[in-house]
């Protein structure tokens, strides 16, 4: 048992929780909790670690010890875990996992492309959001493109409820040039955007699409917004300028979902 | 001007902020940034405070300047409102303003009621976000029941965006008088829940309505949900066992705007 918030393992924990450099050089996350654990793809389980209390009330269940026994695990005392832990309240198990790799053609495959592209998204309670509901929604993966919060950020991990896992995804150094490759394939690309006038119900989804996405206080560039087929409007009443960027995407995803529910 | 954070002034402000007692007590909440000291209503404006270099800055903004002067301010040097605020870059200007009061018997007075009854919900950006959003889809109000974060955390009034000035609310002690009350009052009472089996677009918002959102981890209870005449479901694919309070929300209310919308 690791006792030592000394440790290098726990170190380079830290190091990778805290440092986005960190894990693009290693290509590794930091997964915290049971559920987290649960959904991670064996193949992409890298380190396991578990607080001694925590095995202690996980020995109840099952698929758990089932998998840690396959996955091998490092116990660590309770404080050690808190130590490694980006919450205040952890749950005893926190998993490295193996950055998953999409390359830009896997995601023009999709049968029928439903794609996100978020330009320079901030926050990484919406980042997270998004992966969570895009899932949800259906869509075949996301595009995130320059400074956009980084993806395996701890606090977007988490947000995502394990959608990391399952929701396709690339970073493409630029707007311009992801916006290009998509129209190249006959996906059209719609912005949300507050000049938008045409109601965002009242557009056809049911083809290759992908929507475009901006910062939480600018919205899109300029030139980015240029290059979509189109801009969507989402009504407001009242004095609302403008809605949260993760509601935003998730009425124009489930507007989609809505519409390929029909056609099918 | 304030250059000292000992100041019984600037002490009162960071109580206000931090402890929702204080701030019931006095019934009062903290506003801060720009935009918030724009929208608040001038007559529920309390105590205004300026930092001397936003204020220079301000300068260039005539309607800013106009109000401050209606208002009144008091000067502070920008280390005291750094210690006064709540957010690690502060715009310079922070609000004390009156907490809003409404009637149960407000929200039931509007012409074609469309209600949130939140219960327990537990994140101070997500309440926010559901008062933002809901001002944009045009609902007539908010019951907040047992246990949800306080409306007058400072988290909560940023993430509203200015909506805290303009959507009414109540607080009603459980959720069970609040249901009774709106079905009293021919208002449907619709739970997302996710062992609905009707699709949320499949049901008819057009005439008074309330949704009943649950908290984050749990839902929720089951005597609430049992109140509801209808449990609505949002569908959800891939691998996604729920949706956050604050999308699910937003998914629902919108479906309302829209069809209200086609209605009208």
């Amino acid at each position: 048992m690791i006792t030592s918030s000394t440790n290098a393992k726990v170190k380079q924990v830290v190091q990778w929780r805290e440092k986005a450099r960190e894990r693009h050089r290693d290509r590794v996350f930091i997964a915290e909790g049971f559920k987290m654990f649960e959904e991670a793809p064996e193949e992409g389980i890298q380190e396991v670690y578990v607080s001694s209390d925590a095995l202690a009330a996980g020995k109840n269940h099952a698929f758990m010890r089932e998998k840690l026994e396959r996955t091998g695990y490092e116990l660590v005392s309770p404080q050690v875990l808190a130590k490694m832990s980006d919450t205040k309240t952890p749950q005893g198990i926190l998993t490295v996992v193996r950055q998953p790799r999409y390359e830009f053609s896997e995601l023009l495959k999709a049968e029928n492309p439903l794609l996100v592209v978020l330009e320079s998204l901030q926050d990484p309670g919406n980042l997270g959001t998004i992966v969570r509901t895009g899932e949800g929604a259906g869509i075949t993966g996301v595009i995130l493109t320059a400074g956009t919060v980084d993806l395996f950020n701890p606090k977007v991990i988490r947000a995502t409820m394990g959608s990391i896992y399952r929701v396709p995804f690339v970073c493409e150094e630029n707007t311009e040039l992801a916006v290009k490759k998509l129209r190249g394939h006959g996906i059209s690309v719609f912005a949300c955007h507050l000049e938008g006038k045409t109601y965002y119900d009242n557009v056809s989804f049911a083809g290759p699409s992908a929507f475009l996405i901006g910062n939480e206080g600018r919205g899109l560039t300029a030139a980015s917004a240029a290059l979509a087929d189109l801009y969507l409007k989402i009504p407001m009443e009242g004095r609302v300028e403008s809605l949260n960027a993760s509601i935003a995407a998730a009425l124009v995803m489930y507007e989609a979902h809505r519409q390929r529910s029909i056609v099918q």
